[in-house]
């Protein structure tokens, strides 16, 4: 797949040239303390090492691994942010132990093979943006083979879900809907042109819109209304990009609440600080973005939204084939073919739904 | 000046492929209104003659020149755009007259020079998009020595005015400015990293994003508190590329309200449908987005916010330099320099003020 980077800047890399968006990265508690009690609890992995940073951005979390210790940090950049990373780390007096490079982690030159390679590069629902190709190119470039991934796992999940969501956006699509007709008698009337043969394709562009594409959600932990599954595990230091290019998963969602409704597939993920089999972490330590009312992140949850809501009760189930593959488009967004089934705990069987979301 | 095609789309046309912002245009009755008049009441400019569309979109003023009699419309359309416009035109049945050719019209081959070359390439503030560079384009290959443009010219006014958004947008910049204090605090406090360094840095982009980025609005015209100065005419069969790279103009804005206050400069372009010197137009139509409250368009006026407003008098007048520029990032987008100086009519003169503004 060939990418013209200067398309892949317009597209992905300009919004994080902007401290504003940065910001709202180092503003997210729960990332923060993760990556720094990451850090700080396992500085064994760091004192006296060679660290690199894919994609340091601010230069966060390439400061933090040198006041751990780190001997030399390699920090890249592909952004003019690294003009202010290389501020920052001045400014905090790690500049003899980190070195910024601005450059895209693909075409950066390092000097010698590093210990660790840490890196924040989860997207909406994990895999969004496609970033991990980079710290996986970076990897099999530039870790020792004794050498430890910052985060070493990932998971992604899915839940049933009821939300209002859905019907507000429902109500927004139809309303859309309305006013297309009322604009097309309108331009018939006044202006000698009936409109109505682009009906089907702008109900196909709202529809994608306002019900295919996937919502950026906060949920309360009482939306989810069944038990969660794992659609995919991700081990940092073996994984490859053909087994992170699509996701192909069929699961169970055992319903856990009664009287109540599926409007909704939520989908979030989490990652773990373990270290290595030959390198354990001292304190493991655990970035979850499941729904949770105390402990928001950016990242929220993605939620694809369920025409026509089942109504449910504890004992059903629901089976669920979920497969995820990049957009032809553009590789930084996905497509999802999402196929599921309700089974009541009576036994009955209802015909089986298939749909296809965006994650843009 | 080399651009990135594919840059060029991801940044500019992507938006243009949906039906959805196609039918803003649609149904901007002013913009609409103007196209229509301008064809229907000079139907001699089409009647048996070759027609150019640069730009086509959904095909409606190739579709309508059709209408009025055009022997043959091209109607070229860079985008997918181009596939609505061939089901407009089938489902019109304008076929047999309107050829939809997809593809960009500095690119395109047409079989024959053409009599009318029609085009709705105006962007904000008149020359936003930079999209005329298209039609002058075409117009040096495509159109006959007798030809005419529709429009046939364009003017760029700017006016001094009254507004709210002034304060409103300080006050966005001063609690963005607070939130970012804070968090500087809290960085250094829960985190360990000073920030401070990245002040300045944080101040100059979202000074850049809340105060010097023009403003889209549809202003009252009583807003308006001096008289409008045009600054800058265009002969759409004559101008060149280099006479539109750059507006510069030095003219100055008479106050004629009482006891009022200039808290911004505002900007905005009307074109006129006046044939040509030989092909006279039978009735002139002139298209106007000046601020009117009955007849607002899709254009709406940018907004140059003045911090800090200038009280002013009637019999006042301010003298402005205004320079406009192409921005170096993305030749579609303008960088704007401003100097004013308020000469009161008392005969006193006020310190010049200059500043920057930027046309996202
Ligand atoms: N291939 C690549 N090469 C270099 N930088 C990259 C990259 N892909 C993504 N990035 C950068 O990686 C950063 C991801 S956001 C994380 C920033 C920082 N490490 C923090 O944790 O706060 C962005 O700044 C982005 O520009
Ligand atoms: N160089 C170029 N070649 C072909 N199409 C272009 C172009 N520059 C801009 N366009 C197209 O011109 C259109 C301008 S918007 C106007 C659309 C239509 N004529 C109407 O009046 O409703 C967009 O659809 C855009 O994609």
């Amino acid at each position: 797949v060939s990418v013209d980077k200067g398309v892949d800047f317009a597209n992905y890399f300009c919004t994080y040239g902007f401290l504003y968006h940065q910001k709202e990265m180092l503003s997210d508690r729960i990332r923060m303390d993760a990556y720094y009690n990451a850090i700080f609890q396992n500085k064994h992995h760091f004192t006296g090492k060679a660290v690199l940073d894919v994609g340091t951005g601010s230069g966060i979390l390439a400061i933090w691994s040198a006041q751990a210790g780190a001997r030399k940090v390699y920090a890249v950049e592909a952004t003019k942010m690294a003009d202010h990373a290389k501020a920052l780390v001045q400014a905090n007096n790690v500049e003899d132990i980190v070195e910024v490079i601005e450059g895209s982690m693909e075409e950066v030159d390092l000097p010698e093979k590093v210990d660790v390679i840490i890196s924040e590069w989860m997207g909406y629902f994990l895999l969004r943006e496609s970033m991990f190709d980079s710290v996986i190119c970076a990897r099999d470039r530039w870790l020792k083979s004794s050498g430890v991934m910052y985060p070493s796992h990932a998971r992604m999940w899915v839940a049933p879900v009821r939300s209002g969501l859905g019907d507000q956006k429902m109500n927004d699509f139809e309303s859309a809907m309305r006013d297309w007709y009322s604009f097309v008698n309108e331009t018939e009337t006044n202006y000698g042109v009936n409109m109505n043969v682009l009906t089907k394709a702008y109900h196909e562009e709202h529809e994608k819109y306002y019900l295919k594409t996937s919502l950026w959600s906060n949920l309360h932990p009482n939306q989810i209304v069944g038990t969660p599954a794992v659609i995919k595990e991700i081990d940092c230091l073996s994984a490859t990009v053909d087994e992170i290019r699509s996701v192909a998963s069929k699961f169970s969602l055992p319903i856990t609440i009664d009287r109540t409704r599926i409007s909704a597939f939520a989908g979030w993920f989490d990652v773990h600080f373990r270290g290595s089999m030959q390198e354990p972490a001292k304190t493991v330590v655990e970035l979850s973005t499941e729904p949770d009312e105390d402990n928001p992140t950016h990242w929220g949850q993605q939620v694809f939204l369920v025409h026509h809501p089942l109504r449910v009760n504890r004992g059903d189930e629901v089976i669920v084939s979920f497969s995820m593959s990049r957009s032809k488009e553009n590789h930084r967004l996905m497509d999802v073919d999402c196929a599921y089934e309700l089974h009541l705990s009576s036994g009955k069987r209802l015909e089986p739904v298939a749909m296809k979301f965006f994650i843009e």
